[in-house]
């Protein structure tokens, strides 16, 4: 993997004077053309042996580029504050908006490398790791983020010297501590870990770049060759390369899914729900105020379901269970700018909270596969990658302490009628009716169909899908008071 | 994920009546055209709960389809023979080339499920073997095979209630055994196993398909239209989704490369030639024949290498140091009509040697990132793919016991130039020499260039390549059976 680097590429001061004027024309023109076209980002990610010339680089390279698009994360080791996350999730966060490019020094590879060689875990957690990594950076060249993979290598004999020189010299000797030779020694380990980590996640969209660190002039004149040809690639014309069309699923052939097979005319009394409300709620406040909640659990409740399904009285129900200063509601609908030059779960990464709090969805991350299935906003290769997708994304919510809970409210489309036409009758709720409702009822078999295939796509061993008859308003508030009483104490337990 | 399995999915007899007579017509119609015009494969995977009705399933299919395009493959257990290739052998010496439909009952789900219910593996490993039963899929999807993959669901109680109803009748009661009743005490574990391999399995271009079990019209009829959808996209002219383009990679500044590198200066005298290659000819005999490579490992040796580089010449050095049962020479020149009805690496996999057995290959796997790419025969998109899955198939045969031995034998222009006129001027050579050869020479640098990008992306820490200087024969063929005895001893140790 690393031969390459190890021949002794360098450049001479001529070739440099030779060169590099005009590289850096390239490089400042490409960088206008993303940002005055902005198809896509460029992330770069940065990695490699210590002493191989990775912060020289950047700084290079933010002497060379306008840097008012491009931005640098040094990331060490997560926060305080971040460790209450996914671990995705201070990534997420940072990810350059499509015409920027955002650089990170410390990424997504930094802890399962290092985790390895020290041995803190095993060959197969590491790969599982790498896997994730792989799917990831695959999500993100489908939605347009160019990503750059620099590796700055150095041999073991070059960061000896290195260490040496720098320890003979009084005036850098105290660059090195007792810990960078404790690193030396690991670096047979270090190398064929990280060997391993690059062949595993070396694909077309994301391939490796490794930079030879050891000749300052070479590296630099090829970190700043490598950033053009990405650049190029984000402003190019995107001539995609042709994938496999996705595979068609029969859709059900009689009229049952999993929707329809609901019984709606499950209802509760006025008294048996009052009596019901009090106690789930009082249960939901305890549970959310354990020091167990607070310390390694949050939770995420996801409302979907057809307009007037009741989403919003539910969810008034939920608050007021809850501490005010302890959740959040983001109704969803179409996304900002901000949003929109981001990849699609990017708006809802940055609304996952953190341990201790509790996220509440109306409608969420299923809009891909629901509405914008059914209205022909996304593709129809976007929305089947996208069951994929949520479900990793959900993944790493559950193995962070998420609580998820996602519920389907279910009502027929006679009960929606009834609704609409009251919301049409009483004036302070008439701004809840729009004709956007009417035409989607139109849709309604299209929307039934989204809906059930959601459900028996992402209803996952950690993350299922409670489907709640809610015909009866009462009876539904109940039932999805339940089911998120239910999910915590579980989690608690 | 089962969920909408469960739902009381059913046909009546007026129904079945109505429908199946279309369906089948259609079916044979669409079976027809992909006969006709080989667009695809289609391999169909069949897997789910015991007496769900899988092969009552494939029976009905048998009934419908012209048999001569259909083929299944009841995979049990691997026999004695087949447990000395790699694991996944003989699925692909199975997989149906393009125009016929193959189904796999028993398939690479089969083992990575079991073993985890059985507790033989723990959910690291698990995941590791779904992810890379997620890459073959992807990389089989991009070589044109269509995959339906049908599992085949019954719920607990219909479970329960089939083995009683068996057990109840003195026809019956023979199909059930204690062992029936031992699996279905595992229902839980199995259902839960087999949800969390579904998930991280279900990707676009390979979803499942959740086949309710119970009722058999339903079941049949469900299955013959899933299979008509993966026969119509197998035909249609693939409209295919559009992929991210692959990031372009800086090539080296300067003229350095691993082989520019190599100093071809180094010779061998006659009289130190002779005795080494007695020695390591010797050496590799004694290796060969020992009881711990004929009970685990095999021997892989891909020679690759300019033209006249003397790859024969070191070949026949190397084969003549083993036993003539021992070993095949497989030379690769343009596949076969067969070979190109199939995904790409399928004509490296029917020569992957048993354990025991040396494979040697004069020229390989590698022509896609060589020949093909400087030719243009393989687009940008498959060539760059190709490191990946390049990788993905060696560590397959590396785990599986082969010690693998890729060697680069390096010569300069002017050599090739000297053998290419003296292979002219012998008439018995000079069959050696064609107008092909003149004009690869041609694109010396291309090739030149094409070569050090696979020692950079290939030469991975569990196959790494070794660089032969071979412009003098003779210390490239000592070269040559040293790399190959040093591996296999450091295997044998």
């Amino acid at each position: 993997m690393f031969e390459a680097a190890e021949v002794g590429h360098r450049l001479s001061k001529d070739e440099w004077d030779a060169q590099i004027p005009e590289l850096r024309r390239k490089l400042l023109e490409a960088e206008y053309r993303l940002v005055e076209d902005p198809r896509a980002a460029v992330a770069v990610v940065v990695a490699g042996v210590d002493g191989a010339g990775k912060g020289d680089s950047i700084n290079q390279l933010h002497a060379w580029m306008d840097t008012r698009h491009l931005r640098t994360h040094g990331l060490g080791l997560p926060t305080e504050e971040e460790r209450r996350y996914p671990p995705m999730w201070r990534f997420w966060r940072r990810l350059p908006p499509r015409g920027q490019i955002g650089v990170f020094m410390g990424s997504w590879y930094t802890a399962p490398i290092i985790d390895r060689v020290f041995g803190r875990t095993d060959a197969a957690e590491l790969d599982r790791q790498l896997d994730r990594i792989r799917r990831f950076e695959r999500m993100l060249a489908h939605e347009r983020v160019v990503l750059l993979k620099l590796w700055f290598h150095l041999s073991k004999e070059d960061q000896e010297t290195r260490l040496k020189k720098l320890e003979g010299s009084k005036r850098t000797a105290w660059r090195v501590s007792k810990r960078d030779w404790e690193h030396f020694e690991l670096y047979d380990t270090f190398k064929e870990v990280s060997a391993h980590a690059l062949r595993r996640t070396s694909i077309d969209v994301a391939p490796w770049v490794i930079v030879p660190g050891a000749e300052p002039r070479y590296r630099q004149a090829m970190v700043g060759e490598a950033l053009l040809g990405a650049l190029e690639r984000a402003s190019r014309s995107p001539e995609p390369a042709s994938a496999p069309a996705p595979i068609p699923t029969p859709s059900a052939l009689d009229e049952r899914t999993v929707l329809s097979a609901l019984d709606l005319s499950q209802s509760l009394s006025k008294k048996k729900y009052a009596r019901s409300l009090e106690e789930l709620q009082g249960r939901l406040n305890r549970l959310t105020r354990k020091k167990r909640f607070r310390k390694k659990h949050s939770l995420v409740v996801v409302f979907e379901g057809m307009d007037a399904s009741g989403k919003g009285g539910a969810i008034r129900r939920v608050t007021s269970a809850l501490d005010a200063r302890q959740y959040v509601v983001t109704p969803i609908a179409a996304p900002t700018d901000e949003e929109q030059a981001q990849p699609y779960l990017w708006r809802f990464w940055r609304m996952i909270p953190r341990h201790g709090k509790v996220a509440i969805f109306d409608r969420s991350w299923y809009g891909r596969v629901l509405v914008e299935r059914v209205e022909g906003f996304a593709s129809e290769a976007a929305w089947k990658r996208a069951y994929a997708e949520i479900n990793d994304f959900e993944e790493e919510l559950v193995e962070a302490g998420a609580v998820l809970v996602k519920l389907w409210l279910q009502i027929d489309p006679e009960e929606q009628l009834a609704r609409f036409r009251e919301r049409q009758a009483k004036p302070f709720k008439r701004y809840k009716i729009t004709d956007e409702d009417w035409r989607n009822r139109d849709k309604w078999s299209a929307y039934a169909r989204a809906a059930s295939e959601m459900v028996e796509r992402t209803s996952t061993e950690i993350a299922p899908w409670t489907l709640v008859p809610a015909n009866d308003k009462r009876f539904a508030r109940v039932a999805v008071l339940r089911a998120i009483d239910d999910a915590l104490q579980a989690a608690l337990e």
